[in-house]
């Protein structure tokens, strides 16, 4: 089993987040990927495979942002990790927006994910940390690579931040594999939140299969992505399938969905898959309600190894830190059993 | 001079507002409308006018959130006054949302307007005002009539609160005076801020004027608005002229952008004027750059009159508030000059 990962994911440390009306302490926090690497170990540090990836999924603009955004606040006198105050609620438009909170509200959609001095540095070692894993399995040295991604990805869209996440590792890893001809590729997303940046990318291409299984939105972060009723869009229309489901779900009552899931996959051909991977799936998590002990993770990455297919998982998220390392691990295990 | 106000609209007291990445101390607070009462004295208390004239504006849905969003966000066990920590980016859509967090995101558009406990009583007792005001000068009462509204209203639109506002004061006096038939009916925002929200709700509609004067967007709040380009859409095309001006700007180069507003709105053959006031034109100004002496106010107020129309001043902005009264004392005198 591949794992890859790079120290310098390390790098973005935001203090503190907006949630339930006051700050907390940042829950994506550099400890977790510690936490994961204590129990893994790593096989592989991440080789830098460039900015196109990155380009074929985000807008040209929300990278250049990304890249100087923090400077740029700091240039405008403020301190600390640079966060939004205010949100287009329009049809955005290209605009020349020259004050950084302008362009922070522009480039993102909560007030839950600040850009630190690290957090280019971290997020773009985290995509080539997703790449890696990706041009491990595409150079046959491994069917099942893990990518210990931080920070997660899932929910960046094209051109917008939010939910911990700056880049989209599934998204470009996804998209890269199948610029390189190892498709069809499908990515599914077991994170406990919907993963809306990779369904907006993707949400009108038919050459792109995205399933998610997640919390049910009407009770839980994303809100406004997630719904059943969302199956793509034009071309994509069909290509997005959605398992919403309830609070205190656990894994008998997941695996029907899960089910679902990989006959859509199977369905679609698919024979290259990429898991977006929550660990908050978790009784113990902090921000999260699924039920899962440490075994059903164990039993969820066995159902994925008998699929046959060749998978790259991305890291997203699980934000209880102490039990991370051992419930990556108990997937990798199940993961590996099946290879 | 008819001057209305309801004490009322004092029980709406946020403790404090997100900005520049920070909770700093509530901008928009109660003193500001006790400054404007100590210059100016009261002449006329606030009748109940009731919800329809509201609803010609708001939407229903955002009408019944205001209501009950202190009071569901208490339910949810949160401390203190009600805000947002996520909106979406995406075209939104009817959604059965239930949690606090969802709608007060689907509702708003920036994490500087909370719901206090008081909030709904002070803004419907502010619209209240503003309707009163109306209805003097539609009885005859008066040509000019001074609605102290707080809190203020132009930056919310048809389904959605920020920039310290809740119910768009400005745009159901206009749309009640149109319903009247005192009509035509045009708006003309002088606040340093773009209204973003009157804008927005009269943008398709050809049958209503809207004017601002206000700083440029591309350096201030609220960004995404108020640039010369927007001038309307369908039916509404060019009803809609936007006059954004530098920081620094003070009345000698104000002057020309009011001569150009006052040309549209005589050209429209306006009879009653709504005129939204911000008193952060003033050079003292915490959040606000331009530079207008107190004398400047009443330079303002005395071009306006000498328009001879139906006047309809609505209070919005001005946060320098040991200063406001006065200020606005020094506007109504302009006005009264030529009444």
């Amino acid at each position: 089993m591949t794992i890859v990962f790079d120290p310098r994911q390390l790098a973005h440390a935001p203090v503190r987040e907006l949630h339930n009306g006051d700050w907390i302490a940042y829950n994506e926090c550099p400890a977790r990927a510690e936490s994961i690497v204590a129990a893994l170990g790593a096989t592989t540090c991440a080789r830098d495979l460039g900015m196109t990836p990155l380009a074929a999924v985000h807008d040209p603009d929300y990278l250049a942002f990304l890249r100087v955004a923090h400077s740029d606040w700091i240039a405008a006198g403020r301190q600390g990790d640079a966060i939004g105050y205010t949100w287009p609620v329009v049809g955005r438009r290209a605009l020349d927006l020259t004050r950084i909170d302008a362009r922070l509200g522009r480039y993102s959609y909560d007030a839950g994910t600040p850009i630190a001095a690290g957090t280019w540095e971290a997020a773009y070692w985290s995509a080539q940390t997703a790449l890696t894993a990706l041009d491990e399995v595409a150079a046959g040295a491994t069917r099942r690579a893990f990518a210990l991604c931080r920070p997660p990805g899932h929910h960046a869209g094209r051109d917008y931040l939010g939910g911990y996440c700056y880049l989209n590792n599934a998204a470009i890893v996804a998209a890269e594999a199948r610029r390189r001809g190892l498709g069809p590729v499908a990515i599914l997303d077991v994170d406990y939140h919907h993963g809306n940046g990779t369904q907006d990318i993707f949400y009108a291409d038919g050459e792109m299969l995205f399933v998610s299984i997640h919390a049910d939105p009407v009770t839980d972060y994303p809100f406004y992505w997630g719904h059943a009723d969302e199956i793509g869009a034009g071309a994509g229309r069909g290509a997005t399938l959605n398992l919403p489901l309830p609070r205190g779900t656990g894994w008998t009552s997941y695996e029907p969905a899960l089910d679902r899931a990989l006959e859509a996959i199977a369905r679609y051909g698919t024979r290259l898959l990429v898991l977006s991977l929550g660990a908050d799936l978790y009784a113990g998590d902090p921000i999260s309600y699924f039920t899962f002990a440490r075994d059903d993770f164990t039993a969820l990455a066995a159902r994925l190894a008998a699929s046959g297919l060749a998978i790259v998982t991305v890291m997203e998220g699980g934000y209880a830190t102490a039990a991370l390392g051992d419930n990556v691990a108990a997937f990798v295990a199940g993961l590996h059993g099946g290879e």
